[in-house]
């Protein structure tokens, strides 16, 4: 494939904290702006080639330890939302979410921000994720694959939903390009050493490669299994009280990306019986049994997964 | 020791939800109900000795998976709290505390209930522990006893607070004789299989073993490890922003149970610096890293582990 040209990622935002209850990110966008003096932005040396502005995207639920207020701030990013009319009555979520949009965006102007990583935790046993909505301009997967080349301490995997930029509805979105760094298991309103010790060395690492190619590196084309979410399963549930009935059956529990065959065990109720899998394709479970998941009716995602092959990159000449 | 002899026990109460978000508790006392046919009391057939009322505490923060609304339930148990005339401010657990008092105490009376069960999960890796306040009538270590020897699924400690009744503060007070259940590791808001059937296990033998108590059974007398809390730690703080500055060491997370010396890893910092336990005296480490016990400033407690005898027991002669 032939080397794609790019211009240097000269502005790069660390989030944490979307989900007020995710504490690896919350505490790693502490630290980072600690090591500013308490700025908002890094302004390096005369060889700093990128800034970051490090965001502590939703304080109000941080401050209370909960995934949000009055509605999830990682779903208000579509571009329908971002234009409502704020006034008294609107959600803070929105009105938050307006408010990123001006500091890292606006969300599709050339004003963007090159790059926003959002920084999550999940309560499943998924090691550490690359989610994204596009592939943009191919910088994902050349980072995501520096990544899994020097983290040895768990597994990674880069997850791909799809969909026009428009109705995103996730932070990352806000950015010319843009992940989020999915790490876990670690419960809501805990912050584990090794989780936070695993994300700590993929923003290091995401901000190594950025520097290396503002400064001229040429990265060579490779290929990186993609999953891509096929559907979204709830747990089974009582029809009268929509009360769940069952949970994760244990041989799944903990195996996210560990394929799910037709007639494996899917569920087992609160009585003892296994509810199997009856899906007709062979697919892979994400987010098994996530906290966050249960009131939005999510027991699970199931994915395919694919290789996709990504070209060799560099800066624009002339521009490093 | 000589053989003890007492009333049998006729009416106990199965509480869950007491906290919100520890799921195993909600489903379990929602699964107990159906079998009731949404009775709150069983009332078992002429064979039956015992009637077990099934109460979940705090329905407001279940339905909003929320540990409480407005204040800890389960620090509202206390003599005072009790005692504290409600009025339209008066807050929502103080008065569902004195609602839960009414039904299955009153606290301290000849009228309440012979024993309460409250269930509790946390994130910490403890297995399935007993936390009583009093040793009350040598009930307690019988039960934990018949549960340790049929559970082989994770370990078993018994953990005793002590201090007087009046002052105990948490719902099984309110009864004759009760114990909390703790049962983990599980995310708060999540229900995980093996945890769950664990506690059901655990609920399961203690109404076995008071049905064959009730009908006269001499159980012999036995030795029990008992946990006595000797402080509780709170993580390292920035003295300014009271923000953590530090977690779990790795070699301390999940391993609760096992000796802390002077001198072993204890803290982990952001920035990678060891923290070391100076105390002087090895203690066994427990609720490490719990995420309810932030926002109170413990980041573990630390317990002395004694061996307490307890006597043979039986029903009183012509009570069975």
């Amino acid at each position: 494939m032939e080397t794609v040209t790019m211009l240097p990622l000269t502005r790069v935002a660390v989030c944490g904290g979307t989900h007020g209850n995710e504490l690896s990110g919350v505490y790693l966008v502490r630290e980072l702006q600690k090591n500013d003096g308490g700025k908002a932005e890094e302004q390096g040396g005369a060889a700093e080639t990128v800034s970051v502005l490090k965001v502590l995207s939703n304080p109000r639920a941080v401050q209370q330890c909960r995934r949000y207020m009055e509605k999830d701030l990682n779903r208000c990013f579509t571009n329908a939302l971002l234009s409502t009319p704020a006034g008294k009555e609107t959600l803070y979520e929105i009105v938050r979410a307006q408010e990123l949009n001006a500091l890292l965006g606006p969300k599709g102007s050339p004003e963007a921000v090159d790059l926003v990583c959002d920084l999550h935790n999940t309560t499943s046993n998924m090691g550490l994720c690359f989610i994204s909505y596009s592939q943009c301009n191919w910088i994902g997967p050349h980072i995501f694959r520096h990544l899994q080349r020097e983290i040895s301490s768990m597994p990674m995997r880069y997850i791909h939903l799809g969909g026009p930029s428009s109705e995103a509805y996730s932070l990352e979105s806000v950015g010319k390009c843009g992940f989020g760094m999915e790490v876990g298991p670690q419960p809501h309103g805990v912050v584990r050493a090794d989780i936070f010790s695993a994300m700590w060395d993929g923003v290091r690492l995401m901000l190594d490669w950025i520097r290396r190619f503002n400064a001229g590196t040429t990265f060579e084309g490779g290929e990186v299994e993609v999953y891509t979410m096929v559907k979204k399963m709830d747990f089974p549930r009582d029809p009268e009280t929509e009360s769940i009935t069952a949970t994760i059956h244990p041989e799944l529990q903990d195996r996210d990306f560990r394929l799910l065959c037709p007639g494996d065990p899917l569920f087992l109720s609160f009585t003892g019986e296994t509810q199997r899998y009856e899906g007709e394709e062979p697919l892979y479970p994400l987010f098994v049994n996530e906290a966050a998941y249960y009131e939005k009716g999510i027991a699970l995602w199931l994915a395919r997964m694919t290789k996709m092959a990504f070209p060799p990159i560099r800066v624009k000449a002339g521009a490093e």
